[in-house]
């Protein structure tokens, strides 16, 4: 079905589309889908577009991913499905490892997801061989690779579960979350929360990788340190709340 | 996958994967799932229960529905998906009849939601031969039933999308819709918005269809006529503010 260029929500429907053809494709699942839908709500409240504490944890997550020794992106079906392309930028600018970690996981669908990372150009993407476990988290969302999330100081989590976000946490790792949702329990267990529409957050990050590449640690350290995430996220809630009583 | 039972949200998670499986079967659209995913979003704000604005609301529809001469519902996958038992329920408690209406439409989806309505006790469904047309209404959305939503006075529409409520509204329908969304252009569009989860919804219009059937014309008039819908949507949307601001 054709969906009219009129229609006012014709962006969010054409994204819609594309998302449904690579579950059908088997790169995004059924239940992810939904998860997209949960997160379009709450990108409406806020006008779908980036607020100042998004710039900030923008900031702060590049900050992060400089400062780290061996810093991990997560990818799960939804991710490579909405910002493909804006990840593997990202893993460039850092650079940074792809990890494919998936909630519904199945050696099926990683080979999927690994594969479409792959056609957009992606290389060394790790995930096809998940030999460790994270530690106090249910199999088989447990499963990462030695080289990549079991062995990282900073993981990137686009779009994460809230069970393994926190399950990170408790690892040691630093946990940088893009989650449009400002009260779910990835947002608040992460040591840096990017309140915003995936496709603009992390190319966000990527120039603000850019930008902040040559600065001197101490700097990096300095913007890690004095960022404020529970902060960012009560203004998030805010700007939401604001947009629900402005529409 | 098995949601362990002690996932934070087990009941949420068993819902989108029920509307996986029917999304498999061809009931439920695929981009329904997201459509479903965004409702979800505004009843995790209403803290996933039924506020006064919604019993308010139901009241206010069942008088529509009890007053109607020819009122139908409109059912579409998500509906049939998600609430087919109690949609059949409140179709015997008006009565009503049942119209399949697809925003994704194609008769071998018609069949499929018809089916399954047919599997859960429902007779007399509508829809299968729509040959009428909703005026000013981009076709194959505009496709409708002679017995049914054309010559109806009250239109019960869960789940409706924008375009197709504006038009029935345009072409001199009572408009009663289910809409998490207090901002939808159906939400606004429609003369009596039930702002609540489609499981609690029905039953709640179903009930006081049974408390109001012996009630006097008169007396239901004044409920209809009393109700003020733009009051209890921006009701609807302090209490999500609240919700988001607290949590």
């Amino acid at each position: 079905m054709k969906v009219p260029r009129t229609h006012p929500r014709y962006k969010s429907l054409k994204t819609r589309e594309a998302l449904s053809k690579l579950s059908d494709e088997g790169v995004v699942a059924r239940t992810g889908l939904i998860a997209h839908g949960r997160g379009e709500a709450f990108d409406y409240m806020l006008g779908e577009r980036t607020h100042p504490f998004a710039e900030r944890a923008a900031s702060a997550a590049a900050a992060r991913l400089l400062l780290a020794k061996n810093p991990v992106l997560s990818v799960n079906g939804n991710v490579a499905a909405l910002a493909g392309k804006e990840i593997i930028a990202l893993g460039r600018a850092v650079p940074a490892k792809l990890e494919v970690n998936l909630f519904h996981r199945s050696e099926a669908r990683i080979e999927r997801v690994a594969a479409h990372l792959e056609k957009l150009g992606a290389k060394g993407v790790l995930g096809r061989k998940a030999t460790r476990l994270i530690p106090a988290l249910a199999q088989p969302r447990a499963h990462c690779t030695e080289e990549g999330i079991f062995s990282a100081d900073v993981v990137f989590v686009p779009l994460e579960d809230g069970d393994r976000a926190e399950a990170l946490v408790r690892f040691g790792k630093i946990v940088v979350a893009v989650d449009l949702n400002p009260l779910s329990r990835t947002a608040r267990a992460a040591d840096v929360t990017i309140v915003d529409e995936l496709t603009r957050a992390v190319p966000n990050v990527t120039a603000a990788v850019s930008r902040m590449r040559r600065w001197p640690e101490k700097r990096l350290r300095l913007v890690a340190d004095e960022y404020d995430n529970g902060g960012a996220l009560a203004e998030a809630g805010r700007a939401m709340a604001k947009g629900l009583a402005e529409a």
